[in-house]
């Protein structure tokens, strides 16, 4: 047998598809949490915390028998029981809303947020744990429910930092859908794979335009790779019938309903979808958030089996370029519609439910891109360490700074090299740097250094503005919070 | 073979040991996690977010060779790896130091937030998730870090709203203790088993009182279940010597500290450890945080093998009623130390840390003993509907108090029994109803009614001064606004 040789120390690593986040990624996402549940507040929904473990059970979807739960989910076995992460919000949701069912107020409107896991493959930018951030209405059958969260929507993308006119909330509802597949042919029970086949292709009308869209409904599509994509077999007459819902979309929402309304013609299960945009299109129209701001769209889709009427998602609109710099449009950030089954695994009765969900990295990703906020934070002004007796003096200063509310601190390593103190102090990208050395103490008097000024003087020594401007200046000791105030409002 | 059979329905339950926290209990500690960031932040740290999920391997303290790895941790396999969720902020710190270590900042001061996980039995009040937060200064020798992370503890302490005389930060070195074992000769390399005894019977002070740790010092201890403790042997003189050291806190730090260096007497070691708790002390003092806020206190021992240098923890000093309705002290709410083994197993150098872990949990409870905070928050104003068929009435009307950052919203269940809105309110804990039947409608009017007040006449129908305030008031639709803010504004 060979013998395996251990190393003796222990890999400094995250699992695979695990990062870490520092700094300012960390203080920006916790700061648009903040914003967004301000406004799910406002709304009126209750903050809601679940543990991140639940028992595979009750996330269901998982079969409980084998070995092993099915891939998607971390999980393990503990006293018996098979614990699972949770891999959404939801989930925990459904549970707590059949454990709590006779305290909870109903309808119960609830907020969630933090972070969810998934047991997929890692890929470039996609980890296997990341942030959710959802609000959900348990009980409420009416679509001013949905029309509700399509409103909080808007107003949380805005609160966020994302400009009207750069992103658009698009409504649909799955029911005008399902009529359109009547009126082309395709309710049968027998015809679920057909069905699938045209929602695919529905989801995909950005990436392959309507001809690829149409080969789809029609006998099949080879793709570039020669890769040949199975059809749904719709002869033109039932493709045209798709293909005229997919763009039936309008100037305005009135004349988006109209056109619905002949396409969906005698199926009743498409007007009463019809009706229920036309509705949702009033209400919202009411509260001020015309076009442009949220939109009746019959493109809008979301995944296949799980939804069961208005369905929503919002699309930040504005360019950025892909990975091949080709031009696009940022894409979708949150989506979420109304499913019916929430509890009915529990407790056997059906529960109305509509909600959303924000991807808050992505959010993030845009804000960054738009340049709205920086990957660097401003550090802190460091206060450095000329004679190591005096440490007291230094402590005394950040005292002082810090009751006044400005970020600082004493340099805490070995100050024999001032130069390693600089390094630091850049390092940290802080602002200001402070020196006190015998000479100045004995004069009662510090220099305040400009270490923002001072890059850019050393990056274009040349420039005729900065000859005026003193990268350092010495002031007396009683100054120090005043004129590093003062510093710090000349850098912006 | 028995056929079992099976539930048709999972059941509806945290796993063991897990729970929910709901409204109030969330935003409560997210506020309380926000200040405490902001002191962090303004004491020059930076926010570190790992994932959840560390190899067994980073985590450390486990046997990767085994089947299964320790009890502690929630543990599983995944793709011939051992993951488990991080039981602590410190080891996760640990492989991030090791990970970056040549890209942070060094010293690298961070902070992080977040639950961690035990696998321990849980009890009444112990769950195994929990919030930590944390502050380290990794790579800095100098008891100034010390110092300025007990100074940081008093500041976090008053900005979540404990004041000042209700807390005491206490700190002491481990070194001294060390000294004081030595002059009590168990310095001996085969005598650990005698200072665990001495370390764990000074921890139980606080319970046991003198007689009982005596009596732990010396032959051992019957408690009044029976059961024999076994003590560390030491003799009269010995005995002395320790508990002359627990009790040798003076009035001040000057006192205190000349009292330790009486006691240490010839110690090395015991020298070293007198000199940086003076050092501290004198830090701490020039910084303004005198007795009543960080004292030097030779009792506070915090664990046993853990600790190298500076230990310090903060005590919260009201009274509150124990289980058996008797008074004590709240207790422990935050406790650190140095130690300097923090990144040698992955990197064989060793790197000088100190930090604090703040209890969020223990903490919120002490602030709602206080009366603080309460543990029920002010639901929204509540838009009743009359006539299900002018939602988009009611809609406007939330779209006014809305934009007005008013919270509230329209009730959204089946709206045909009126009682059961007024019961939702009631549920939500509402402040204010607002009621526009089809009557109202017709003459621009809306009834704006006071549950707050409606409640205590309700309790209370005799009581004069409510004779004058009415609890519904009657107002034009356009002044809704104005007169919810104001009823609000009355509710104080």
């Amino acid at each position: 047998m060979a013998k395996v040789k251990k190393s003796p120390r222990p890999k400094a690593e995250t699992p695979k598809g695990f990062r870490d986040y520092f700094g300012a990624e960390v203080t920006q996402r916790t700061e648009m949490l903040a914003k967004i549940a301000e406004v799910y507040h406002r709304y009126g929904f209750d903050a809601l915390e679940t543990s991140a473990v639940e028992t595979v059970e009750a996330l269901g979807k998982f079969l409980p028998d084998v070995d092993r739960p099915n891939e998607g989910v971390f999980a393990w076995e503990e006293d018996n029981d098979w614990l699972a992460l949770r891999y959404d919000m939801t989930a925990p949701l459904a549970r707590v809303a059949a454990q709590y069912r006779n305290e909870l107020p109903m309808p119960y409107r609830r907020y969630a947020m933090g972070p969810v896991w998934r047991n997929e493959k890692p890929g470039p930018g996609r980890f296997r744990q990341f942030y959710q951030c959802d609000a959900d209405t348990v009980g409420a059958a009416s679509v001013a429910a949905d029309a509700e969260i399509c409103a909080m929507l808007s107003d949380t993308l805005e609160a966020v930092g994302i400009e009207r006119g750069d992103y658009v909330v698009r409504a649909n509802n799955r029911k005008v859908l399902n009529g359109v597949m009547e009126m082309a042919g395709l309710s049968g029970d027998n015809q679920e794979a057909e069905r699938g086949i045209v929602l695919r292709a529905i989801d995909k009308l950005d990436r392959l335009g309507e001809g690829g869209v149409r080969a789809l409904l029609g006998s099949g599509r080879e793709d570039e790779s020669g890769d040949f994509t199975k059809g749904a077999g719709l002869g033109d007459e039932q493709a045209d019938i798709v293909m005229g819902f997919m763009s039936a979309k309008r100037d305005n929402g009135a004349a988006t309903v109209a056109r619905l309304r002949e396409l969906v013609g005698s199926s009743n299960v498409g007007g009463d979808g019809v009706a229920e945009l036309e509705m949702m299109a009033e209400l919202l129209d009411k509260q001020g958030y015309q076009a442009g701001r949220i939109e009746i769209d019959p493109s809008v889709v979301r995944g296949l089996g799980y939804y069961t009427g208005p369905v929503y998602e919002a699309e930040l609109t504005f360019e950025i370029k892909d990975e091949k710099g080709r031009p696009r449009s940022f894409g979708s950030v949150a989506g979420g519609g109304r499913y019916d089954d929430l509890v009915k695994r529990f407790t056997g009765q059906e529960v109305p439910a509509t909600g959303v969900s924000i991807g808050v990295d992505r959010l993030l990703a845009a804000l960054r891109m738009k340049g709205r906020i920086t990957a660097q934070e401003v550090g802190p002004v460091v206060v450095t360490v000329m004679d190591r007796d005096r440490m007291a003096d230094y402590q005394a200063m950040v005292a002082d700074l810090r009751n006044a509310g400005i970020r600082s601190e004493v340099y805490l390593g070995n100050p024999k090299n001032f130069g390693n103190q600089m390094k630091y102090a850049d390092k940290r990208n802080s602002p200001i740097a402070i020196i006190e050395g015998g000479d100045e103490k004995e004069r009662g008097v510090i220099q305040i250094k400009d270490l923002i000024l001072g890059a850019q003087i050393a990056q274009n020594a040349t420039l005729e503005e900065w000859k005026d401007r003193p990268s350092q200046i010495e002031v007396p000791r009683g100054e120090l919070v005043a004129q590093v105030r003062k510093m710090l409002d000349g850098q912006g």
